[in-house]
């Protein structure tokens, strides 16, 4: 029997993000198929204006999207990001950031997510990012075959 | 007569970046409607196979984008991306990344820029992301209306 | 007071989009920020392998936005697509199309849409398309600015 | 030795669209890797202002981006579009539309073109659209892997 990618799977890959620890981020929710990403909100994560830039909230739902897809395939696999889309639909504003990735289709090699990205400001989660990525899935032992 | 964003004034917005400077990036090339960023790889940039994580071509990309549009705007200009939409299309592996955003359209309030990452590996410059990006402008004293 | 765009509004400009005719399509449903547009399936909406076509699926699937968009607009107003991106996540078979278009931001001038696409296959409505679209609002009488 | 889709292969999959034929489009150019299809403008295939329907424009897209991928392909291969992103820079007016699929990449299973729509207005030729396609390949014989 094929066993799922454990929680443990999971948070060592994380782990060897470096760019994870580089923004400070940590695994704030897992569970089969959602995947949430929080960082504190610190001035080394903005743009030009002091808002979270979009790339990091890109970045942040880019592995909450990939985690999200390896926390349904079997032990061994691997994920790659195909693409990704996000509009960027307020400024990002607060002092903790959450990027949330959810599986919407899996397939055998393809699978597509839901991302999300929201700042807590002032107590009150409010959505600033919104997107679609497609990440191909390479199963283990030719197990994609 | 309006006078375009100076070199100054991109350097300048560039430069209040914090996520520049946590990435270790800056700008190689400016010119009116075509910007490059480039950062030296270091495992702190890394995802979980050593490659440069998606998200971080995807922040150079779109600062490069953003800057770019910016560099054909009035003085006293602002941008914010809207949305953009990158494909991945070679594993991120080298000593450099170099991010390029070319103006493709300007319109009055919305640009569209083309974006692409290579990377340089073993002295030949490669690329690994392709995409699009949709820029908001904000222009100086209501010019926009 | 300013009123929103009626039913009669929309209805009215979707009558005017020779396309949605020559597709067979109408309004299934109106309401304030969704709507949704459906169309019998016949071989004139096939690809090479009988499935509707992806570029028929996004037809439906703009216009269904761009008028949920339109819904919460003030009379008068005009929607454009700047953009949208599609994944298509099963072949679309089945008797029936549903294109439906909802909003999640209305700013001023820019509107996000979700987008999803369903074909009903033997009785039941099967996801076969999803996405995001940006759409430009312009108001009546200079009220953009 | 493996040969490529041969043209034929291509126009005979490109005449099975009934989609094509109800748009009144035909391949106007086909080399290896790139795509063109076009058709006559008419108010079939119009919005509610006179343009040329953005899913109209998508639907073009859509086949030369794929068949643009089909002609790399062996023989047998068949092509399904993942997704694709598309902006429209500007209103589709004129005579005639010209929809052009280029490869950028193309890999074993996944392939990346680059989509652009151009209208021939008062004899000139207009870009309109431009965006991104992800198209998954098919091989024959199990040559996927």
């Amino acid at each position: 029997m094929r066993r799922h990618s454990s929680v443990q799977h999971v948070t060592e890959s994380f782990q060897s993000q470096g760019i994870m620890k580089l923004l400070g981020a940590r695994i704030a929710r897992l569970r089969r198929g959602l995947v949430e990403v929080s960082a504190p909100n610190r001035c080394e994560l903005s743009q030009q204006d002091g808002f979270v830039h979009a790339g990091v909230l890109a970045t942040l739902l880019d592995t909450a999207g990939g985690y999200a897809v390896l926390s349904l395939l079997p032990r061994g696999s691997r994920v790659l990001a195909v693409e990704f889309k996000i509009n960027f639909t307020k400024p990002a504003i607060g002092d903790t950031v959450r990027a949330t990735g959810k599986v919407r289709k899996l397939g055998r090699r393809l699978a597509i997510c839901e991302l999300e990205a929201k700042m807590r400001d002032r107590g009150k989660w409010v959505s600033c990012a919104w997107g679609s990525q497609t990440v191909y899935c390479i199963r283990p032992d030719g197990s994609n075959d």
